[in-house]
């Protein structure tokens, strides 16, 4: 079976121009059929202040109504996706933007309100992988951003890690897939005062622990959970790090069932 | 040889919602294939003033400073790109989004600062089909904006005039090209107060002496030229009118050799 790295990186890396230029160094340069996903950073933030759109935050998500949407749509759609997509290919790969919208790639479903109004935030139902097998033969390395449709032209806003796992999950079928989540830290860490506190491998018995030690953050714990459950619907390897954990010889925290 | 329409969308279609929704059921219904290249809207400028970016134009064309670019870039491949993909998609059109950076389909080039310093602005100079024929292959529906790049990492601001004639020059090669160049108008008028007006056909003739009246306004002769130049250059058709005019039988302006 071929094998396919998916690489997340979220908005600390995006955010921090150096940083970004030192990971597309290593993403251009890592060999073999690869796929970046990535979230939003501070931008979606500074332009809603600038534009007088509130800012809503419950629990570290943001809250989508319309206008907000609008905004992110062209921040990670438009401005940041294209962004990579230009030093990309200045780098030498011949990268190309989608969302989950172009090709219906990505089908998803407005979240019910329960105790939280999230708004046009969308659940992922459906991935069609035709697309992405089509470029990924013709050698295309897709760049992905979060944005997902409910296929009666509504878009949504959907987590960026969810849908690296989900898109993950859809190619094990036809690759051997390792998925990266590369942020600001080595990984998933004890004590973020303690930079010898990397936890190097995660299995479900120690992430029981972990919860019931409230060591893990808020943000944590839902990237653990897209990481189990792409371990335990095909997804070979996952890993949780800095952004040089892809092509270099650093520690990072794996999780595995 | 498989015949292919190259449909163009400026602001006016872009920015007044009934007439867009009633421009993509036309788009959605017609057979064969095609692609769709927009333009940008009053949201560039929307969003400039509200984020208090100087807006400043010149000869009615946009000077790209960075911010603006970054801006544009957002509002271009992003909002205005994703909200006609999510569109289509609900009406049942398997649509794609592309800028000209995706894929490395248009190479260009910064202009050079003659008397006027446009900025982060781009002229084509080289077209990859390679990317479409993929896509169009496979029934997929393009939607591009007019962003391209140096190749060297860099976004350029490039006219959607110019994008759909070179794209529809690039595809003649493989096909038989309508270009349609859709607007506000009927198409090419004598005078904009009277609607009886309208020139139907516009060789190279009747183009010099409507240029010796005075007649043109200051967009429309790129436009113009853009059209006589895919003619000479292998595109079958260039039509100028309204966006009914894809597939009802209203009149318009068909320019000619």
């Amino acid at each position: 079976m071929n094998k396919i790295n998916i690489i997340k990186i979220g908005g600390a890396v995006i955010d921090d121009e150096m940083t970004l230029k030192s990971f597309l160094i290593s993403f251009n340069s890592l060999k073999g059929k690869k796929i970046l996903v990535h979230g939003g950073g501070r931008k979606a933030t500074q332009w809603s202040k600038k534009m007088n759109i509130p800012v809503k935050m419950v629990n570290g998500r943001r809250i989508t109504d319309s206008k907000t949407l609008e905004l992110i749509t062209g921040i990670y759609a438009g401005q940041i996706n294209k962004t990579l997509v230009a030093k990309l290919q200045g780098l030498g790969t011949n990268s190309l933007g989608l969302s989950g919208i172009d090709g219906n790639l990505i089908e998803s479903k407005k979240r019910i309100v329960n105790d939280i109004d999230y708004g046009w935030v969308g659940d992922v139902i459906n991935i069609n992988i035709d697309l992405l097998l089509i470029l990924l033969n013709k050698k295309y390395v897709p760049v992905i951003s979060p944005l997902t449709h409910d296929c009666n032209g509504q878009i949504l806003n959907t987590n960026a890690d969810t849908v690296s796992s989900e898109i993950a999950i859809s190619l094990s079928k036809k690759y051997e897939v390792s998925l990266y989540y590369c942020f600001e830290h080595q990984g998933v860490m004890e004590s973020l005062k303690d930079s010898n506190s990397l936890i190097e491998k995660i299995d479900l018995k120690m992430y029981e622990s972990l919860l019931k030690k409230n060591i893990l953050s808020e943000g944590m714990i839902p990237k653990i959970q897209n990481a189990f459950n792409g371990l335990n619907n095909g997804v070979k390897n996952v890993f949780i790090g800095l952004p040089e954990m892809i092509n270099r010889k650093i520690k990072y925290t794996k999780i595995e069932l």
